[in-house]
């Protein structure tokens, strides 16, 4: 019986309080790959935790990546000209976006919890995937004028990336072949994640799977497990609060606070200072 | 008449060692916008410089971006359990890719210089290049076990990313909202331009072009078309040697080089020091 279940026989109002949405982006081809195995624990773990669990399997459904004209259903503002941003934001307002991003939208306003399950590709997620953050991040639904950071739509949900590498871990350290991997993910956890307002957690990496024993897979699933028991409860990866920028720029007064310190706020805002060690990978 | 024509009519040898093939792969959906026309005055001053240049228009193409069975014409070694990375380096060696890979990466052996226009989406490329990274970059073909940075198989070939902005410059410096460039950049010049060997030339940013006056955007096109004339004299952007790695890390000795330095060597490999404010967009 799942934990939640369990306490609604102590109160109703828990359950309700406890019972979240979780939205799990999937790109992977195959079922049988780690990443497919991660997928389906986090599904189990999460619904036998009381938790109500959508997938969007992207490459099952053929989800479409590219940004085109096909996005707007009927006419667009100018058909001789065509603006991606604009066109899609207004598509947004008067509900003629296209079907698939409609229902992707929907899926993302009901979740709490939304989790990018992926192998990295070229430093990236692969393109399937960078296709939905395209396309599902309308300009008006997503995101907007003074509607980014920390005042983004998605303000109030939390956001987490949970990728494998082909590398090792150690090529992935700031004295490593790959080089900084909290470099790496900062356009990623910033530019994607925080940019419309989730609140970010700490990632979830499995380094070179495909070189380590069956055993060793076990063990990071179990762990995987653990985690997503307390994903909820989690503290969130530090950002810079959106009201210490004006005019796009840090304020004095922001500055001066950090003047005597050793390292920059973040990784990106990193005012020409060394930064944390662990800034994209711990809260 | 063209520069290398006119060097021709002196000595015919002049000719040939300049005369040079540029790639220009593509990725915006509309001819009349900014990128269209860095696209179009590219092609012309290239040509007229006596360059030969072939252009990938992505969308034009309705290029493919997502990584699927399909991109192994015929069998696989393994229906029951599809690996994309070893699938397709199989067939690579095969000759088996399916044909949109294969003329793809026809053109880029061709290519001395390889040029990436396109505006920037979620702080990257727009899917439909990530996917002609993700299944144009073949394991066997672009990179391989020994075969990757200053040993990648473009090695020899100038790679460089020219893109648009929608935000002000001033929002991609160390202190602000959008966090640094360099940053920003590393994932994409280390991890997909030097990763297989390209020489990377530094990046032609053009900020938020849509809120300039057209006077501006004609002088912007006037410099870009003078720093193609000499593009091929540049200097190129700084990395660490792949010599210089042991086991995936710098060796002792590098470290040891790099002790007393006020910066790090690059972005990602910091080793826990701030890193140049232009070592992503100066040589």
């Amino acid at each position: 019986m799942a934990k939640n279940q369990i306490q609604s026989f102590e109160s109703g109002l828990v359950l309700n309080k406890q019972q979240k949405n979780v939205l799990i982006v999937y790109a992977h081809q195959e079922p049988k790959s780690f990443n497919g195995a991660l997928l389906r624990e986090a599904v189990e773990t999460l619904e036998a935790d009381g938790h109500s669990v959508e997938v969007s399997d992207l490459y099952s459904m053929h989800f479409e990546p590219r940004c085109q004209r096909t996005d707007v259903v009927g006419s667009v503002q100018n058909e001789g000209f065509f603006k991606y941003q604009m066109e899609t934001k207004s598509a947004w307002e008067n509900g003629t976006l296209s079907a698939d991003i409609k229902v992707e939208i929907e899926k993302l306003k009901r979740a709490d919890l939304v989790i990018f399950q992926f192998p990295l590709y070229w430093f990236s997620v692969p393109a399937i995937l960078k296709g939905w953050f395209d396309r599902v991040y309308t300009m008006g639904f997503a995101y907007g004028m003074g509607n980014m950071y920390s005042t983004g739509p998605m303000k109030g949900k939390r956001g987490m990336l949970s990728f494998t590498t082909g590398g090792p871990g150690a090529a992935y350290y700031p004295d490593g072949l790959n080089g900084d991997m909290n470099v790496l993910l900062w356009p990623l956890q910033n530019g994607v994640l925080k940019f419309v307002g989730f609140d970010v957690l700490a990632p979830q990496i499995h380094y070179a799977p495909a070189h380590v024993s069956d055993d060793d897979r076990k063990q990071w699933l179990t762990d995987w497990a653990k985690r997503l028991h307390n994903i909820f409860e989690e503290p969130v990866l530090n950002f810079v609060n959106s009201s210490n920028f004006s005019n796009y720029k840090l304020t004095e007064e922001y500055l001066e606070g950090e003047s005597s310190k050793q390292f920059g706020p973040t990784v990106g805002q990193n005012i020409g200072k060394p930064f944390s060690s662990t800034g994209m990978l711990k809260p």
